[in-house]
């Protein structure tokens, strides 16, 4: 395996990719190209979060797949603990949209200059976001073919084309997040990523619009896989409802698991993702790993024949 | 994650241990010590198979456990490819028993050593082995705490002890492995595998008996997971049920799932470890990793408390 971190900017230490490259073999594939999926973990657009990175990362590789955890550009530039909820802050262009999709193409471009080296299908990445991840996820998978992306890089949309997306109780909405259902504490976190993504705390309808991927999907959406729980607070489930009901209209083939029961924030759902707290091992959602695995399969089945020789 | 190969004996490249070494994060266990997993592949004890390890370690990776994969003394010592079945072959020594499970106790010497950096509980190591290297791990089972490893390595017995002890379609019962119940083909690849162990194609009583785990069971053997298919030829299923007999007696915890039909070699029986054909890809038998997953669980799951402050 390869583990190895990429930085992806010249003088930035904060946006990261790092490998999990797994190792060819004679006894398996044999110098035929794997699949990957390039992870994006939450955390507000303040952070990225450890507990969405390195063990989904490993789930994935666990399937047969390379796995690549991408850290983007966040508010608080990949500083352990910054967390400045309900403080003055100041506006942060680094962070704010379009840099986090557009890191996800950043990524692409560096996929596709070691897809050899690491035997590495170009054709079938899925993107996999968490939250603002999720968010960030979402953005890539309306917005990779848009000149944000192909403009600014001055690459053709191929380059860029995501094979699958997988949500994870993502932010797809932002007309719901502004629209003041929350507590108040989890109103501040909220206004805290808002802030880090747009630059202020009440963005314009334009701005709400363009930063809310349910307006934006098209038939060049990737086929999508979206999950959450019915209870998370934090992302008010219409996020998932919302863009299930957008990629129904467009014909774009998904995929939906809302579990009932459940806290915002689950990661795997088990312990291996877990904070100190049982609230983060939920046995009913961690069952959405198996079916993203059973649904990544139908579009990333390696191509075995039937039988031995 | 730390991947690193680590060799095992000054002036050996074919003895080695490979880490999957997981981060620590102030996100998630903060400091605590995680159980490890420590792998053995199979290959009739001519080479370690690719199929059983890489893709083993991540699958336990992704439970929250670190792991490692050993490289064990073969006949083949590591050459690519080297599987001489049905050849004039001569006696090596260094393949022979004791070692493989010699290594698997130098093995544990060398986590011990790095146990600390990595964060590993020595209190809580598996075992876990496949076919040849299922013999392997049944036998450091029966013998961890004997002669044979303590006074090779003059190291008191508390620092061999494995935690619990998952042995895919092993070996255990060498009775049953020169019982002549194979077809030719198979027998062929059996009696390397014996020369390969033994030095001989014809042991004696009482090697036959030195090597098979089921004659060696006691209370001190680790709590055991057990998996087969009723149909393996190779390996007859005699080897599961016969060393779930001799734990059973013992009094000994295990736990045994034998899936009626597949083929012996099987991995994890999904496309990550499967080779060039559908055969090695079997939905029932991969079953065998969630179970063990949960078997693990009760043993080696993080302490968390019940609610977040």
């Amino acid at each position: 395996m390869i583990t190895e971190k990429i930085y992806l900017y010249e003088g930035r230490q904060d946006v990261t990719l790092t490998t999990y490259v797994l190792d060819d073999s004679p006894e398996m594939l044999n110098g035929k190209k794997r699949p990957g999926v390039l992870i994006c973990p939450g955390g507000a657009f303040v952070f990225c979060s450890d507990r969405e990175a390195e063990p989904v990362a490993l789930r994935f590789a666990a399937m047969g797949y390379h796995a690549f955890v991408l850290r983007y550009s966040t508010f608080g530039k990949g500083v352990p603990g910054y967390f400045p909820v309900g403080e003055e802050v100041e506006v942060d262009p680094e962070s704010m949209h379009p840099a986090p999709m557009r890191d996800v193409g950043r990524a692409f471009l560096e996929l596709h200059k070691h897809a050899d080296d690491w035997l590495l299908d170009m054709s079938k990445i899925a993107i996999c976001g968490f939250s603002a991840g999720g968010h960030t996820c979402a953005m890539y998978s309306v917005y990779w073919n848009e000149p944000l992306i192909t403009d600014f890089f001055s690459e053709p949309a191929e380059k860029f084309k995501p094979a699958a997306s997988i949500l994870a109780y993502p932010v797809t909405d932002y007309h719901v997040m502004i629209a003041g259902a929350l507590t108040p504490e989890e109103q501040a976190v909220s206004d805290l990523a808002t802030f880090a993504l747009l630059g202020t705390k009440t963005p314009s309808e334009a701005q709400l619009n363009e930063v809310s991927p349910v307006l934006h999907v098209t038939e060049h959406t990737p086929p999508t896989f979206l999950w959450s729980t019915s209870e998370d607070t934090l992302v008010p489930v219409e996020n998932t409802t919302h863009m299930a009901t957008a990629l129904a209209k467009a014909g774009v083939p998904f995929e939906v698991h809302i579990f009932e029961r459940g806290v915002h924030g689950l990661s795997l759902a088990n312990q291996a993702t877990a904070t100190n707290t049982l609230q983060m091992v939920n046995a009913d959602a961690a069952k959405w790993m198996d079916l993203a695995e059973t649904w990544l399969e139908k579009r990333f089945g390696f191509d075995l024949p039937p039988t031995i020789e």
